[in-house]
């Protein structure tokens, strides 16, 4: 049941005055439940607590952590189906996709439990000591890496199981020993209260420390504002729009003391299609991609909004068959009203630009769907125009008809930062896209070859980050083992004892 | 010889009109070079053709960068007794010491070099596909690291070899494939010329492309400032004071793209030592003492600036006889009449507080030598005055007197980060200095049992950093080994031909 309380550690609280509730996108109508806005007051208590809790949770055995993570997923499942109901009605997104983000969620936390048990995530290194070098003798150095403190974690609105109160940065984080403290997004209250209950269980019934977690709801940015400036809070993770991860980016640097924000923002995700790969398979290849512009009604942050090619009949057929499987995919509802705002407002900026021309045909929705929509300019258009770059979130692309090579190579290097690019090419043209390749790797975070971006593997190898604004931070990842790399730093052991050493060290 | 002029890549260039000159500290005199402060356009050629070395070298083989790396040594080497001169009348340092830091120098750039020739240094990961996995199949994932772009150096004033033209940063971001553009220290600019002529010399026997090095001379802050604004700089490595790295830190946030600042700043370098050793050990820890807070003159990072421990008799003696120690080594020459002047300053300010108390006489030094200094204060003056927190750069320390144990607890939870923290106990308290080990190594970089914090090992185990204001960045090193990761970042192939991996997925 939601309460609509926050949770200030184990304690459910709802002493604001702010109350606010979520929508049903579907049915463009406010859910019946309401949430009330931590206080400032709730805020610090929040910190203090997590403060207070990080003195002995960073103790805590890593089998001890996986086992809390193991117990938050089976608390998380033990909902059952309320939480996906809840969910379908905060987000508009059918039930399949509840379903499929609740499994992984569950898997991220359990595969995070499972490489705990191993010890490699301390990344040790030890140096013996060399008492007789000379002219200094060697000391002996261990090194490993300690938790940085309690986190605050901005839950995402695309992603309101994975990306949010017990998604990726949470998950990371108190994996390694940094409590957490969730601001909850306001889209989805709801489902984040629940969700936040399954994590104070299992806390509650493996003994953690009061204020490893708290859930925070908010309806503007003050909750947010303040948690970033809290001196208690090492750390944050953020997922969201370019606009609200740089806020946090200089608050959180502004601050005395400054610390780690780790926002993933937009993207616009570069598809290159070769000649070769249109003549021969453009009609695969507009399947394929009319399916990966739609998915989760376009509103992930790898949907490939960008798809550049070499101006050419085929390119225009291709473009043509695209805006018609496109059309023909049922339009889906948006997660809220806002964003379908958002939507519209963006695409219509964009169509407002010179040169640009939309292929697909007008679609008539209903509020709060998102008509989908391809269009195209030139090349030069889009040099000239850095207005073409902005993200569309949403069920959008744009075909940028390039005059040659040359041009295609020096629109990719103008690129802002990207979560991924992709490369769609023939095995007979490997060498002639190694130089796109080359510009392409230094744009991203990740290369995809004849696939599509949509889809991130949560495994060691994923690396889903990439240079600004993609992210704050193109040295850590936000999905898979090595997000936790995030909320570690190292320290070195000189010439210590062996029982005061950490045990890894040992 | 030194011309003053700057080298924008290959090309000694002098457009400047700002001429300055370095000064003997020892003698209080200027140098008779003068340098030629490197202009708005020089700089931005030196960033422009960073940038186009950049699309060379980042392709270069780990082997190619590896003899590059040797070679520079070599031709460091080739300097022979001008370099180590030079490096004596800008410094005030003795020859023994330009002796030691540049074998230390060399030894960094050796020991790189050996790394790239192992390929441990892309930290690697191989994700292989499941085809038949369900509901999907796994894409294949392989994960490397790439070097981020042009670094911009900052040389150190302490350090004019190990950290600064050639020193740990430029080493290890050359090694990585990282162009760098020094902005060489005011304060030994003859000093900096030459090793930059060796390193270009290096680049060009060995084919580099231009711009992968160049070095700026500066007397103001305005060659730094612009350098950090330049859209083709895209990381910086700096040594220096705090003030001066968070104004680097400020600048390289506040640009439209931010890019990461690897500043190693301020430490006072706190030392615990316990009542057993003080009482069983006293007299060889405070000669050990003397020697280290006097070590170069004082001017390390790893200075030991705080000693902490609980009141006593034996502490008393401890303190008297660490002073009369220090009074009796000879009183060494700081770096310049700047520094001495600041060393001063700081210290008259510390001694104007509440409840400070000197211990060491008053010694009669010449100009620009330093007088070292012990001072006392209690506890509960520390803990209500952060001014006592100040690092005092020169051969100087402040010793705590704490009522109890749970007030030096306290005391070390409400430090800020410091690079290093010690711990100086018998072995059989090691039951009773846990918790001491457990605040320090939140606090630090790198923790001592019963040694001194100065000397840093290069050696992959070493983690010389600790959080903010110690460093901009708790997470990376800035010496040894995984001083590499701060110029590197990961990126991730999906469903590549073999074809297309670098070599070190391949």
């Amino acid at each position: 049941m939601i309460t609509g309380e926050n949770f200030i550690g184990r304690k459910r609280s709802a002493l604001g005055k702010v109350v606010f509730s979520t929508i049903n996108p579907v049915l463009n109508q406010e859910n019946e439940w309401k949430s009330i806005e931590a206080t400032s007051d709730e805020i610090k208590d929040a910190t203090a607590l997590a403060w207070s809790a990080f003195k002995v949770y960073r103790k805590t055995t890593a089998q001890e952590r996986a086992t809390f993570l193991d117990q938050i997923a089976l608390e998380i499942e033990a909902l059952g189906d309320e939480l996906l109901e809840i969910y379908c009605v905060e987000s508009g997104l059918p039930r399949s996709r509840a379903e499929s983000e609740r499994t992984r969620t569950l898997f991220q936390l359990n595969s995070l439990a499972d490489y705990l048990r191993t010890s490699e995530w301390h990344q040790t290194s030890i140096d013996l000591a060399e008492p007789n070098r000379t002219p200094n003798p060697k000391p002996e150095l261990r090194k490993t890496h300690i938790p940085i403190g309690p986190v605050a974690v901005f839950g995402s609105s695309n992603f309101p199981l994975a990306y949010s109160t017990a998604g990726g940065d949470t998950a990371s984080a108190l994996a390694v020993g940094c409590p957490v403290i969730v601001k909850s997004h306001p889209m989805h209250a709801g489902t984040g209260e629940l969700v936040a209950s399954a994590i104070i269980r299992a806390a509650e019934k493996l003994g953690m420390p009061n204020g490893v977690f708290s859930n925070l709801n908010s309806k503007g940015i003050e909750v947010g504002v303040q948690l970033v400036q809290d001196s208690k809070v090492k750390a944050v993770g953020f997922t969201g729009s370019i606009k609200g991860g740089r806020a946090l980016f200089d608050l959180a640097n502004n601050r005395p003391e400054p610390i780690p924000v780790f926002a993933e923002m937009g993207s616009i995700n570069p598809v290159i299609i070769s000649q070769e790969a249109l003549k021969l398979k453009g009609s695969t290849w507009a399947k394929i991609y009319a399916e990966s512009i739609t998915l989760g009604t376009g509103q992930f942050c790898t949907n490939p909004g960008l798809i550049l090619a070499i101006d050419s009949a085929e390119l225009d057929a291709f473009t043509t068959e695209l805006a018609q499987k496109l059309v023909n995919i049922e339009s889906g509802c948006m997660l809220h009203p806002g964003i379908k705002h958002a939507f519209s407002t963006n695409k219509n900026e964009l169509l407002k630009q010179d040169g640009v021309q939309q292929i697909t045909e007008a679609l008539d929705v209903e509020m709060n769907y998102a008509d989908q929509t391809i269009i195209t300019v030139q090349g030069t258009h889009f040099l000239s125009n850095p207005r073409l770059h902005q993200e569309v979130f949403g069920p959008f692309s744009l075909i940028v008809k390039c005059t040659n090579k040359e041009e295609l190579l020096e629109i990719i290097e103008g690129l802002e930062g990207q979560l991924t690019g992709t490369i769609i090419a023939e095995e007979n043209e490997l060498d002639e896209v190694q130089d796109i390749l080359d510009e392409l790797q230094h744009r991203v975070g990740r290369v995809i070859f004849n696939g599509v971006p949509t889809g991130v593997e949560v495994c060691p190898s994923m690396h889903h980050g990439g240079p600004y604004p993609a992210t704050t931070d193109a040295r850590f990842t936000a999905v898979g083992i090595d997000a936790i790399k995030r909320w570690l730093r190292p320290v070195a052991f000189q010439n210590f004892p062996l029982k005061l050493l950490p045990v890894e060290l040992k």
